[in-house]
């Protein structure tokens, strides 16, 4: 990245995620319109874009992005932003979601502290969420499913809280598996504190990743807008115990309103933890999983990891698709059709791949020529409502 | 019951039920074909009914059907036929179903020990079934979920096994509601022995059930068609605990061959025998249930016991039918369209409420009328494939 124009790009979004809040529609549908560079420029003039100056113009004025950034590539952390190579490209369907709790979009750029690669780490992962007040059977279920996934190569992915999200990344980690954080504050922190030494274990061996510049503190607001990012940033959210209007549950709609697999571990009815879960599975957002076998074949590519048909419950027909494809896939949009090119560059592969795998998944019915651009077949929506 | 063509029948359907085996097809088919009296005639004549005359012609020349009704009246014990006032409605789905292991037919009548009408506890009645290896787990719920359905007048049908199934007529019972034994031998026995006292219960109170006569022993086929009758004579089946190849399981199938409603109440995915009910769910076959609340509404006709809507799954269309509809369409045939008359007489029912029933039915697309008679105006299939 040393062209200038991608620099000033980079430079546009760092200040736009330092002043705009994670998750807010209007931040993310300007960007989309006029381009990260534009807003930046037309903040700093004060001038007034739609009602974003009132809120943002005066935070814009003392705000350095080059001083920002330099200091957070001293702390080891850097800020990846849509166009770079690891951009998981999976995160454009946070462009097309129905806003929840008054948020949408995708993040302007992810700050990341860890040696992992972001679209590496995301493709084919798993969310693993839950209740921070955890019974010993609910971290020991989730430990277990995260050991079986990391253990075969599916990075798991959590937050950082107490509970089902530390017995995740301790599963993940006990089995030498990847495994990724994703945090309300920036990555330089920890929240809980307790959780220091878990953290800059992720952080040396695979990734810490926030939306929020380093320093940013924790709000409710932005846990809600950080469980976006873990259901668009996996293929499917396994929720083990979630009392009724937890957190995880945030996520669990996130990941369905994504089209992304939302699965349920059942425990006793007796359980107030499990409780959230079962009415997941009753409402039929979540299709109910025992076993890491059971999310392993939810997210595996068609063909792959099989159980017998005594045990098997259909895929959402997306993840039949090759990886590759299904990379591609995300990458089409919804409406307006995009030339080979773009698409290309949002998917982060070569147009030669990208034009093979349109005309796959043009017969497979999954996308139409139109224009001399590609858009999707039909909606999106392979769930069932709740 | 005087008139000496009934007795007719019914001494000739106590010779069947004596001579036949239990869920035995050929004979529910040459019953429905012939009539129960010309089957008996054949078979005492030695004529060559098919190839049932083999297996039973010999048996049947001992056999004295009056001695052996007069001999069960002195125990007790009724036996119960088509066309008696309490014969329940609903067992004439069992003509219609596929077989399951090699057993499909409804009974050519029952044996009662109890003062329960057998057509007023099965309307509506929820069938609780599970392991007899249960866990302290599986019995507490299921006596909770029994004590809920039978507090609120909803009778309890099960087996008189050991765990799940005493577990469930012991809620019932606590809760001084409704709860009825379908036995694989004569109700005249207990099996296990030590659940004697348990049985004289619920022959005091309502009633125990068998398609057995009095003095049968109990043998793995017939534990296996007994299931068939539970599945048959209850609106849905709920499965508390049922390890994987479970008896609890064969009742389930039943149920869902009978496009009954099939629940299943999950447990920790650490517990083998909730693994069958956890099954079940994953396959599509059962609904998750979690309390008596949710049971209830499933078996409730339309508009009773609505949960609020965010616990609410939505209940198998028939099941929305008013009480008296429902009893109409059960006697409704598949393909063959039937009379008026004929189907009063199935339904036990006046001439005029059926007649009233048709038409509703028939606005409402479940019937139509055809060559003067009525039938099933589509496939009653109406869950998803296992």
């Amino acid at each position: 990245m040393t062209a200038p124009g991608a620099d000033a790009e980079r430079l546009a979004r760092v200040a736009l995620s330092a002043v705009g809040e994670p998750g807010d529609p209007r931040m993310a549908r300007l960007v989309a319109q006029l381009g990260a560079g534009e807003v930046y420029q037309r903040l700093r003039e004060e001038a007034d874009v739609q009602d974003l100056h009132t809120d943002l113009g005066a935070r814009m004025a003392e705000l350095q992005p080059a001083r920002l950034l330099g200091q957070a590539e001293r702390q080891g952390i850097r800020f990846v932003v849509p166009g770079d190579p690891e951009w998981p490209p999976k995160l454009v369907d946070l462009d097309a979601v129905e806003p929840l709790n008054g948020m949408s979009g995708a993040p302007v750029g992810l700050w990341v502290r860890g040696p992992g690669r972001l679209d590496e780490l995301t493709a084919g992962a798993a969310a693993i969420v839950g209740s921070r007040s955890a019974t010993t059977y609910g971290t020991a279920v989730a430990a277990d499913l995260a050991a079986h996934l990391a253990g075969h190569g599916t990075t798991v992915v959590s937050g950082a809280a107490y509970g089902i999200d530390q017995a995740a990344h301790r599963g993940a980690l006990g089995a030498s598996g990847p495994t990724m954080a994703v945090l309300a504050c920036g990555v330089d922190r920890a929240y809980p504190a307790a959780h220091r030494a878990l953290l800059d274990h992720l952080a040396a061996s695979s990734a810490v990743v926030s939306e929020l510049p380093p320093g940013c503190a924790p709000t409710r607001l932005r846990f809600l807008s950080r469980n976006r990012l873990i259901a668009a940033l996996t293929s499917g959210t396994v929720v083990v115990e979630a009392a009724v209007r937890s957190g995880a549950l945030n996520t669990a709609n996130w990941a369905h309103r994504l089209h992304r697999t939302v699965m349920g571990v059942p425990g006793p009815v007796t359980s107030a933890p499990s409780e959230g879960v079962h009415e997941l599975v009753r409402a039929g957002t979540a299709v109910l999983v025992t076993r890491g076998d059971h999310v392993a074949e939810l997210l595996a590519p068609a063909g792959e990891r099989l159980l017998p048909a005594a045990v098997r419950t259909p895929p959402a027909p997306r993840d039949r698709l090759e990886p590759v494809d299904r990379r591609v896939l995300e990458a089409v949009p919804v409406v307006r059709p995009a030339p080979t090119t773009r698409l290309a560059r949002t998917a982060g592969l070569s147009t030669d791949v990208v034009a093979d795998g349109l005309v796959r998944l043009r017969d497979g019915g999954w996308v139409v020529e139109e224009g001399g651009g590609w858009r999707l077949a039909r909606p999106r929506r392979q769930h069932r409502a709740t």
